[in-house]
């Protein structure tokens, strides 16, 4: 017997008609790719969301075509985001900073049919351009300038679209929520990048849980500033959580230096921001150097990759801005656990709180964790035991885009790749990913672990641990540090810094200093990298 | 196209599973029947519920069964919740204040074939058990004694059938999110009582929403006290949305009186209870003549009829306790707004926001509510113009249980029977019932408003204003009025309070002193009795 309420679809247009419904003077601030400011309100992102979306149909685009977007976190894009999929078609959110035979082949393999861009990458697309022939418009989201336009006749103009789009559009009434909604491909490491096709649904599930208390706590008294860009799995989601919440929604454009975000925090009077860790660490320097304080911002998310532990006590002590450590990955829609504390932990000392905080913390509901051994034998959750992490719920990758259906899974469940231990209350502890650990003797030995305490010191400003090869224990630590400025630190400094911090035979054997670590396109240290230069370091030695 | 994330159904066994995998622990703290404590954990919830699913399967029950609970607010209550919809059938809580011809209409109506039921209720059961031919087991809310036993040999024990249930039982893996859950009637005014029929889904989406910060703001660090009978409307869902979000439980059982309840918030450090007014207005006269305090708790709900101005600033002033001024009915699962301000109220001067903070507040995403002329015009959201208000939504009804599909909806619009005002910022005000609402000449009279001004009035203990036949304006509004103890004030003295409070054409024409005040059974002022008893109270003088 089915239940007898009303059967509505959980569709991406429905949140951005909640927002011009109940939220539509509540302000949307962009700053443009020239570093200009547009201030515009739910309301109008409602209006030209749905001219754009008209646009699209008459352009010929057909019912889940793929239509691309490669463009910073600006109102257009914002806007997009809401026509693209409101109108019953793919948003494919596309990372400028891949090379160039990367966007060829994502761009390619996804089939998009149109592409928008922001001006910042005019070069970068006129280099790919003439090996796409699928792409039948190229639209700049920008208004036509003369110049522009006699410049480059192969280009369209986003303004003019909106122009061009209908007053009385109404969203397709026939889309089921498990309908694609967009499309983000994973950096990968190795191999070609694989695209993750969310839905209506997903995407709507994630925003409501990721809207709750104990995940990004949004709501209509908030002011959001999304520093993870949009093109990286739809910053995090964000531009979906605060349009169903009413918060107020700040978008940065392409100024993400320390500076450029502390004046856009105090202005704007933002109170919750989301980032990766080194975004962060070049706004502490900022504020460091300048004085200046962040007297609005509350609470910041960060995740993208392992917050360091004086990274999170800064922002507490001397900002007074509360740091929600969160993990995910762009086949979890992002969001897979954030840190906050529980009710029986409220009355723990402040050194107990903290080191449970330094953790990647908890599942909200829909999102289940578990860790396997070798066989696929679940392992217990007893915040020790070290697995392989999987993962299940309705907003994450069942298979990949295009790849044949039942070939990425095991058992129902993602393998995240990571290496963790989960406790009785469901804190996860990432130890590192599957591929960086390394196996010394039998025995397990974090990369992450080794790292947080290097750059703990005050003369490291930077750290990557990887396996060296080794004839007796298979493999063992070395340390790639970078010296912070000025610093003269030895090997031997860095290694004594250990000593109290870890079991001995999990110091590292060795410390290179380097002048800087390799960096992937989503900002994370290219490992792979460093493991086929450094590798066989202890055995030629 | 379809997205290609996992298909997983949102199922109400999946949010206790959660919350037993990361807040086993967590307590579930209970008032038996007998005024003892039982306290247990989501742990046990999940075991004891899964046992209970597994009998009810054992006894012969068919997929959708309707099984009734006439319960107070306790652990085995809870427990039922899960166990009964986890299994696959129909929990259908029963108000245990209705009248027995009423209850029997229900449960034969329902075709409920188990009725749980806690001790307060044998006398009430066995009056009407032999007009309930279909129930084929009676089972008593606690464990066998052989008194109880010898006394009633028709009574089963819940204990026995935990006891009997599997230890290995695992949910059914074919129920769809659509499936029919559980069923509450509305306690219907006017004619036979109608069920309300929620599905998995509603609920799920219902409790994923109402954690949001804008509506209940539910977290791991908080302890909850439904005061809101798990009888009524589920207790506005919160034994869900606690379970999802891992906050504490704490349930009162019967004991509702002021000293109890302050008792309980103060051991057991509750952060949130949810309400009536009614309840509410007991707590407070406690904390008057007690002197005692309420430091743990920091936030309130209060809904199930309009929260008195009053009532709020003592809560806010003298309390430090937050109000959540809610709205909602059964066939609204039951939230349909809740009054938080916006990031752009929070400048405001505190009068200014003290003002916002009167009305039933913004409805989260998933509720649209909007207003309709007799004619079915949809009227503007400018926060004057009153209109008839409808909703629609997720978790909205779409028809009453049994009732021919298409009978109830209006343009798939659900009618609230209440007049309103919406404004631009989607707050909502309630002016009156549809049917209560005071035609003078053409205008309408707000019976809301007129009580609320009653009440404020430190003489006045209760107030009702109804519709009094006129022979120049057609209907007039009079005031039947209870006076607080010991008082001696005068109909004229009432009438000059509301002096400078409202526009001279609304201030009614008579004041008619009662000793009390008629109460349903969901503790409303059954306005219709009054109305039989005074409507000609005009025009017979």
């Amino acid at each position: 017997m089915l239940g007898q309420m009303m059967d509505q679809e959980l569709l991406i247009s429905s949140i951005i008609d909640h927002a011009a419904r109940s939220h539509g003077d509540t302000e949307v601030v962009s700053v443009n790719t020239d570093g200009t400011q547009t201030r515009t309100n739910y309301s109008e992102v409602q209006i030209r969301a749905k001219k754009i979306g008209s646009v699209l149909i008459k352009r010929g685009m057909e019912r889940s075509d793929r239509i691309a977007t490669i463009a910073w976190n600006n109102y257009r894009h914002f806007e997009l985001y809401y026509g693209i999929s409101g109108a019953g078609f793919v948003c494919h959110t596309v990372n400028p900073r891949l090379f160039p035979e990367q966007l060829i082949y994502i761009l390619t393999h996804a089939e998009d049919k149109i592409v928008f861009f922001d001006a910042t990458f005019i070069p970068l697309i006129d280099g790919v351009r003439s090996h796409l022939p699928n792409i039948k418009h190229w639209v700049l989201m920008e208004a036509r300038t003369a110049e522009l336009a006699s410049q480059h006749d192969w280009m369209e103009f986003y303004e003019d679209l909106v122009a061009e789009g209908d007053d009385d559009f109404n969203w397709p009434s026939d889309l089921n929520e498990r309908d694609a909604s967009s499309l983000c491909y994973t950096s990968g490491t190795t191999g070609n990048p694989k695209g993750v096709l969310y839905s209506h649904r997903s995407t709507l599930l994630h925003a409501m849980m990721s809207a709750t208390p104990d995940v990004m706590n949004f709501s209509a008294r908030d002011c959001l500033l999304p520093v993870v860009p949009m093109f990286h799995v739809n910053a995090w989601g964000s531009p979906y959580a605060a349009a169903l919440t009413g918060a107020k929604m700040v978008m940065p454009g392409p100024g993400l230096d320390g500076k450029s975000l502390a004046t856009l925090f105090n202005d704007e009077k933002v109170t919750i921001a989301a980032g990766v860790p080194t975004i962060w660490a070049g706004l502490i320097q900022y504020l460091e150097a300048s004085g200046t304080k962040l007297p609005y911002m509350q609470r910041t998310v960060i995740g993208g990759s392992a917050c360091p532990p004086v990274m999170i006590d800064k922002f507490r002590d001397e900002y007074d801005v509360e740091v929600l450590h969160a993990w995910g990955m762009t086949e979890m829609s992002p969001l897979g656990s954030v840190n906050n504390l529980k009710n029986k932990q409220l009355d723990l000392s402040t050194e107990a709180q903290k080191e449970i905080r330094l953790n990647q913390g908890r599942p909200p509901f829909g999102m289940e964790l578990a860790i396997f051994d070798e066989d696929f034998n679940q392992l217990p959750n007893d915040g020790i035991t070290q697995g392989d992490l999987y993962c299940r719920g309705p907003w994450v990758l069942d298979e990949y885009f295009l790849a044949e259906k039942g070939t990425t899974l095991k058992n129902g469940w993602f393998d995240t790749g990571d290496v963790a231990t989960l406790d009785a209350d469901g804190f996860m502890t990432i130890k590192d990913r599957s591929k960086d650990i390394i196996k010394s003797g039998g025995e397990w030995i974090s990369t992450v672990e080794l790292e947080n305490i290097a750059v703990g010191h005050p003369e490291i400003g930077g750290a990557a641990a990887i396996a060296a090869k080794h004839e007796k224990w298979d493999e063992r630590p070395v340390i790639l540090a970078v010296k912070a400025e000025g610093s003269n630190i030895t090997e031997a400094e860095l290694l004594a810094y250990y000593d109290d911090k870890i079991i001995k035979w999990q110091i590292p054997d060795k410390v290179i200093f380097v002048d800087q670590l390799p960096i992937g396109a989503t900002g994370k240290i290219l490992k792979k990298e460093l493991r086929a230069e450094y590798e066989n370091v202890l055995i030629d030695n």
